[in-house]
């Protein structure tokens, strides 16, 4: 039999309400899609200067050493590894989801020892397990941990955690996959040092990029080094050469067109401004919730200020098959949702609302797809309950701010 | 003073003719700006496994492991460095150029020792110097080289080195990010085993992408290996999952727009034929030479079979301003070129012809645009004449077809 013949790809139009990649601003595709030019040329110089003016605004930081990797986030979680961490050297590293068991993989990949202080998947990281860690290990190095974990849904208190680690002596690395642009984050102001993200998450770019900032306490630590960096590619004493200086030497080719499309998607956040795209989140989640409340369905995490507003862990209930649902969603509806990971397989669905993605058509879609399948499986819901929760929560927001700015004026 | 407003950044209108990126096939660039879906989704799965079809005819390989590694070159180049190197093992490198270079610094990084067979800049690689080298070292593992010199424009016998490395029970690790789809490069007639390229040279897609193929010894050395590779993001064992496969587990968030826009570049090769894109290239780099040498320029590499047809380098003739040149060409005709590496900046200028970038156009812009600039500085040329001389190159080889087509029929 001959193979397939092979023809250009259309992608379905999906709204994609998983863990990531989010839905993408038309303005940032068009972006993406302008002619490529040169990587050294003086035109793309000078955006590369306006990235990083754009990326410590979403940062909320001056570090000078803030751009995007080359790479993914997990290029980005193991860049700040690699540079930071040598053979022998302890790091403390906080476990309450996944991407905090793929930090304590990069330490010791890296040759260090992980002083692994374990979490409730969930919860936030407790400071006074990280606290106790570091009185018992005087000599750690580094403490690890996850602000936004994407497999929970669980915030943590990076401002607390940082300062612990700096009560010690130790640097801090950041996972902010999830959280920057979606929630408070605020590098400067919490003095976090190495903390990287990804495009596709609430900045709603193109996945592939992964925008870091380095205090210049890490940068003298990698510049101080005596011993090579294991990885060529991640070397900040080479990235140095190309992203850090007015003169640029030649290191790899940088996804060019990737970058266009973050130059606006950080162009769109700075003209919404960080706090009103913060506000947007918690508005949507608010709707969803009540949503999700009204068909009585549960978060896995359990207190209101401990979840973030960019992604929702639901608790799949007794008896329904939660892989059924997801293709349903996506078949039925062309909506994306995400399934637990690890430990959470099978047991929990991941609702994201995160950038573009996050605005009120998608939360009414969201609840009225998830209400008629559950219900047509058997689960006691009411159809419309949820939507007109929903709807009600807007509703009650908009009286709120109402009445706060009466009170104001 | 206040900052300067950032606004939406517009990309100047560039011939890129320097050593990639190449510009980009309009139809690429509309299929890299459709709307992203997840990475699990069906839809992206099977497109998935087209984009392996198409890469294994692009490599001219049936290796199963044949998939775009989320990275640029230096990313496939380190790819096959951690997952082929263990500590202690010993690596012929073949050094004729920057990226020969390149490969030692991840072998010694990889914490191996690598033996260089070093040769001379602008010449192919001594199948003899490295028979020579294994001879001397019989625990050698591996035998490293760069197929196409992207820093001299400078081919080398891949075939050949490939069977000595194979007589002396090594692995070859080959460097094609200029060759793939720029002139002949047989992965399984040859007998390559770890084989990476990059997306923005002879493919002319957007920049950010490696493809790889691995041969079987690849893989079963990697899958058999003890000790853990040392960087989780190219870790081959953990990549298996979710490229290897029919059943797939999240391993990292591929760049999704880029593997949209790799898929239509790649079809578009396959709709020209591979071996009429090899054709393409070696008549407009027929149709440059003829200019060039009308005004008397000299190329790097002296022998005609040594050189690349996708990239020529240029000697800067004496008295010259190379980066005044270079310069000229951008600012009056948006002409991008790329300057001398290494011992050769300052010394050449490297002029491709790579992909959607090798037309007839092209070569009389970059011609005539370069003949101008020259003459206004006092080189010897009369405009005119490298055109013409081109254009009777054209002639030339169009005649030689219809010969050849009649003496056929």
């Amino acid at each position: 039999m001959a193979a397939k013949k092979i023809s250009s790809f259309h992608p379905p139009q999906r709204v994609l309400m998983g863990p990531g990649p989010s839905n993408i601003n038309p303005r940032v595709l068009a972006a993406m899609s302008l002619p490529v030019i040169g990587y050294m040329d003086p035109a793309f110089v000078d955006m590369m200067a306006e990235l990083k003016t754009l990326l410590r605004y979403a940062f909320q930081t001056d570090n000078q050493l803030t751009y995007p990797i080359s790479g993914p986030g997990s290029v980005g979680m193991e860049s700040c590894f690699v540079n930071m961490v040598a053979p022998g050297d302890k790091v403390v590293v906080c476990r309450n989801g996944v991407f905090g068991g793929r930090m304590i993989e990069n330490v010791e990949r890296c040759k260090g020892t992980p002083i692994i202080v374990e979490g409730t998947w969930g919860e936030p990281v407790d400071p006074n397990a990280v606290e106790d860690a570091l009185k018992k290990n005087p000599d750690a190095r580094i403490v690890a941990f996850v602000h936004a974990e994407t497999s929970t849904g669980c915030v943590s208190d990076a401002k607390t955690l940082a300062e612990v680690a700096h009560k010690h002596d130790c640097l801090t690395i950041v996972d902010a996959v999830t959280s920057l642009a979606g929630c408070p984050l605020k590098v400067k102001e919490w003095d976090l040092d190495a903390v990287y993200s990804a495009s596709q998450k609430c900045l709603s770019c193109t996945p592939g990029l992964s925008p870091v900032t380095y205090s210049d306490r890490v940068i003298d630590y990698v510049t101080g080094r005596k011993d090579k960096v294991q990885s060529w590619f991640m070397d900040l004493n080479l990235i140095l050469n190309y992203w850090g200086h007015t003169v640029r030497t030649y290191h790899h080719t940088a996804p060019i067109n990737g970058l266009f499309a973050l130059h606006e998607a950080l162009l769109l956040l700075k003209e919404e401004g960080i706090e009103n795209t913060w506000a947007r989140h918690q508005r949507h989640y608010q709707a969803l919730k009540a949503g999700f409340e009204a068909m009585g369905l549960k978060f896995l995490v359990k207190e209101e200020k401990d979840r973030l507003p960019q992604i929702s862990t639901i608790m799949v209930p007794e008896g329904i098959d939660e892989a059924e649902v997801r293709s349903k969603l996506l078949s039925e509806f062309n909506v994306e949702i995400g399934a637990g990971l690890g430990p959470l397989a099978g047991k929990v669905w991941r609702f994201g609302l995160m950038g573009y993605t996050a605005n009120s058509a998608n939360v009414m879609l969201c609840l009225s797809a998830l209400g008629s399948i559950l219900s047509k499986m058997g689960y006691p819901v009411k159809v419309g309950e949820a939507e007109a929760a929903a709807h009600q929560s807007y509703a009650n927001q908009h009286t709120s701010m109402a009445q706060k700015a009466r009170s104001r004026s």
